[in-house]
């Protein structure tokens, strides 16, 4: 590959929570692939998590390079690959999925049935990812971006894409609703400022830092509860005429979380859930079943909802630069971590730049 | 009204659980209302739990009737009137709704918002109900029958337009699909029959009792588990190559049915819930994340699936036949409900025949 | 009703296209009824065709008032109605329904199947309208408007609830799609604006008249086509890479303009018709068939929309402004359609206000 | 590969609706295939098309064997493949799409953007395909068939598949709905069958030759109209209470059915285009958008219907034996066609036997 170097820098995962930068070889393309030069990788949760418990289907230790919220730029094509060129601009979705079982092959390539098998692939999870200076990805899971979409944005197009799948998932039609999201973490923020741009009537959004509400309500959020002074269950139901909200997004996680967003919901509507509680949570079914409620989650950016989004980043009506808050050079990719985990400095999402 | 009594006999709830059969005056139907001559009416669930703890909206002790399985001929038409005639057979469906809020306004009449007032109506909740010798039912509520369809059989509509609602609810297009459904009551031997009637691959019907598996088995489902002798996600999974089902009913409203619902579901499969648990339950919801699972509730019979439920007894693709284990004329309706809470000799729905 | 006059002012349809302004009783509103104060009433093309060729269910010459585009405010309540006080500001939809077939009962009301009887009603097409003083709705049409939304502009909000009905009718969701519109009337002008609005990628709007693409290109659309110019066909699938555009929406109403539709969707895109042609039309539906495609129809204003819309209106996401381009008071009525059919002075929309 | 002859017999097209049976090499399966030996192979109308008029992406005269329609044995597996095993018993579906374009990204690979590319593939149109002794398949379009079912019925699965699939597209849900099917062919008489077999209330089916409309009534249709006898709209009309069918297929690609077709559907009704008319036809979009109604299409089958298909086959749901009324050896593959296309001695659906 003609002025591809021979070996690349990369962030290897030494042991648990250990990201070591290496000197390793540089991968190459194969059919239906394009080899990136990563210009910009976002520390996710995701990251945090598989690094101190490895996710099924991951390399071991020493060999695997995690990274999956990345923007880079086209460096080489594998055979067969004429949908690109080189020097293209491009971000990235992680999941690749099998192409081989029923669900990849009706579309919902993020439920794929081969998880952690060698069949599946998804960069930087069961795959090598964008924490190095290149990176192998198959072309389904690259996507153009807009010359003027800088590529720090870029990189967290993927928290995008997620958002929008949600919101797919949930019908994507939201004109005139109620929307109250709990969770102002990075998908919650992006979920205010999706759900503003899609035409909602009003948008909640419930939190416990005032710092994090703040952004909210500059970039879509109408209304703040702080859950330290306010009742948001009573907060949103009052607000709604006692009738509660017709979509709630629930993105922090939180135990509680989960019967709260019941509490708020409108019968018949929908919740959403984004954040992932790590333990089994209480929730009041009968409320539920009573008023013909429904639970919908997405696993990671499905149904080319990143494509969607690198359109909105393109056109200008969704921007994820407010949410940039951090970026340090590659070397410094354990400091990034550190940044991002303890939100130093208000951190909300802090970028790598491998090439910098 | 021509023919008509100026009273009738009718089951009053006088106190908590107590019901007493009285003199009461005959109802007369209003614009857009017919008078039904009740044939039979059927003991549900929800009966039992509105007698003991009186519903939001419903009339107080000593004014109520309830009942809302019931199927009768029309005996008197109101103003307006031309959809029927005086003689119809006919069954009905217990929510009209308030006809002006916006959920009913568009179509979900089951998630009425002015449940509990004085707009809303449900027969048998609150409106009188069935258990009496005359009904009036709005027109939206009934549906004609066919002749050699038996009134005991069309009483008993309204679980099969619940469960169609429930299948309409989660897509209602599982040919080829496994669908595994957890409690084998009334709702959950319907599921098993309307699933294999749709052409689902494989039934697989989780229960404790021997007797109502097997009566499972006879009409529908495929695979018995008994969980004294097998573990149901156990089953399920190896049953489905690892994957589990593309649909899980619970309707068993055990504590913790919804947490083996969601392990035996496939990823990106769905859960319907016919079943409620009165308290909050634990669910894990990252299984359902990172799986990509939903959940789904439908209260009562939605969206006209009664109107679809007469169909189906009509061309005999269904038969509810099987689960009219016992009868009783109105002055035993107590007898009736003991009979059915209890069980005895194996009973399974119970209806009470005012008119005979 | 206290305050309200006995007598009022309203045009009258006495022959065909034979509008006269003449004094008849003030109705009074039923129960589930209010009395609207007309503010202002909008000429559309529908009320041009039902005067000079009655409608199904029309009242006849000399008995009725059209009009079904109109903001209000509340003068007096029917029975039972407290969803309103006195006072409100109302925007309306047209059609109510019979609130008694299966497509009613469902929220399907535009496509009432007793449409043209008795039981049906549409205000302003089977019972009398907006171009009077006064009008009688039933609550389910009526939806408050936000303090600083002007009269005029929410009385065109019932075009923006067709074309939200529509874009809800083909999914909603149209994030990052391009979405081509032929026909820059009142109801294409509105879909490019809506189109944009809800992160449509690319909007390319298709006419023959320089000064309503203009007016296109100030509200939304991206690319201006002139087919006195450019073959929008060869446009459209060149700049999208020999794709097509996702969602085609026809409203010109003209002959050949769903052949040219068809030619411009992708394989598995759909087309909505919000634009009807009065006499068959040719369709290649092999072109159809082997890519997938398919064709989606509304009538009027269904699901609701209009309440999303008088939404938009509020939150100021969607603004009718730029179409409200003449104003008259109600003697003038026949010089107000004469300005909206012959478009003079560059007429896009042409309102009355009846008590001005 | 062992046990697998270096030449095989195969009918190759050697120029318009030229077909001969030649010996040529066995093809080799590559990574996510398996090489079938071919058991059964249909005639199909799309063969007769293609062998005419070459389609688009299809090999050229000489190097081409079409059939698409096949079930065969699994007799080699290419590298990866642990999905079969030699000997397991199959049938196929014929579009594998691309697998990399948007399209077949989110699993609609039936309108693959690169069909007639080399990227493309379809078995039997872009491929070889199964009027020969071995084919080779990818994964994606193989699936196992229960023991009992017969490589002739299963043959015809991809048919199946094709109404399913039309099916799935306009909802699945059939239970209690009118369906009237136009065209008595191999797709429509599948259609009454399935609708049937799903619940619905009424099945009309319309045509022009009692043999086929008899064969008709024998699996599943309630009402044959044959139009030398009676007006089919006026019919429909009739027996729906002057309402129409809920759902109208047409399958005879008779260039007047369309019109038919929108007459006699429902208010809000749909219409499935599975009969394609091979130039453009007048269609009455004024009766489908004043009564809300809309055409939907599919091509071949998509969404794994397929795999569904073989399921119904498997639970004997189905039955596609009354259809195969013809079966020849592959050295009278000519006159194969001869008897399917001019229905010599009553034939529906004939079938070639490769290894016989």
């Amino acid at each position: 590959m003609t002025g591809i170097p021979e070996t690349m820098k990369a962030a290897v995962l030494m042991g648990p929570s250990q990201l070591e930068v290496k000197e390793v070889p540089t991968p190459r393309p194969g059919p239906m692939e394009v080899l990136l030069k990563v210009q910009s990788c976002a520390c996710c949760g995701t990251d945090v998590a598989l690094m101190e418990n490895p996710f099924e289907g991951q390399p071991p230790f020493g060999e695997f390079t995690p990274g999956h919220e990345y923007s880079a730029t086209v460096a080489a094509l594998g055979e067969t690959v004429d949908e690109f060129k080189v020097g293209d601009r491009v971000a990235v979705e992680a999941h690749l999925g099998c192409m081989r079982c029923r669900n990849c092959r009706n579309g919902n390539y993020t439920a794929c049935l081969n998880y952690g098998t060698p069949k599946h692939r998804a960069n930087g999870m069961t795959a090598n990812g964008g924490f190095a200076q290149y990176v192998v990805n198959n072309i389904n899971t690259v996507h153009p971006i807009a010359d003027h979409v800088d590529f720090e944005e870029a990189s967290l197009v993927t928290n995008l894409g997620c958002v929008l799948y949600g919101f797919e998932t949930v019908g994507g039609y939201v004109a005139g609703e109620h929307v109250a999201i709990i969770g102002p973490g990075p998908l919650g923020l992006i979920s205010a400022q999706v759900a503003k741009a899609f035409g909602a009537d009003r948008v909640y959004l419930v939190g416990t830092r005032a710092s994090r509400l703040n952004k909210g309500g500059d970039t879509g959020a109408d209304r703040l509860i702080n859950i330290h002074e306010e009742d948001p269950v009573e907060v949103v139901l009052r607000e709604t005429g006692g009738i509660g909200a017709d979509l709630v997004i629930e993105s922090s996680g939180a135990k509680d979380a989960p019967m709260t967003a019941i509490k708020m919901t409108k019968p018949m509507g929908k919740i959403l859930l984004l954040g992932i509680p790590h333990e089994p949570v209480l929730m009041d079914l009968e409320d539920m079943a009573m008023k013909n409620k429904s639970l919908h989650t997405v696993r990671g950016e499905g149904w080319s909802n990143v494509a969607r989004g690198v359109s909105l980043l393109g056109t200008g009506k969704i921007s994820l630069k407010p949410y940039v808050t951090h970026s340090f050079p590659l070397d410094e990719v354990s400091k990034a971590f550190e940044t991002f985990v303890k939100r130093i400095d208000g951190a909300v999402k802090v970028v790598v730049k491998p090439n910098d």
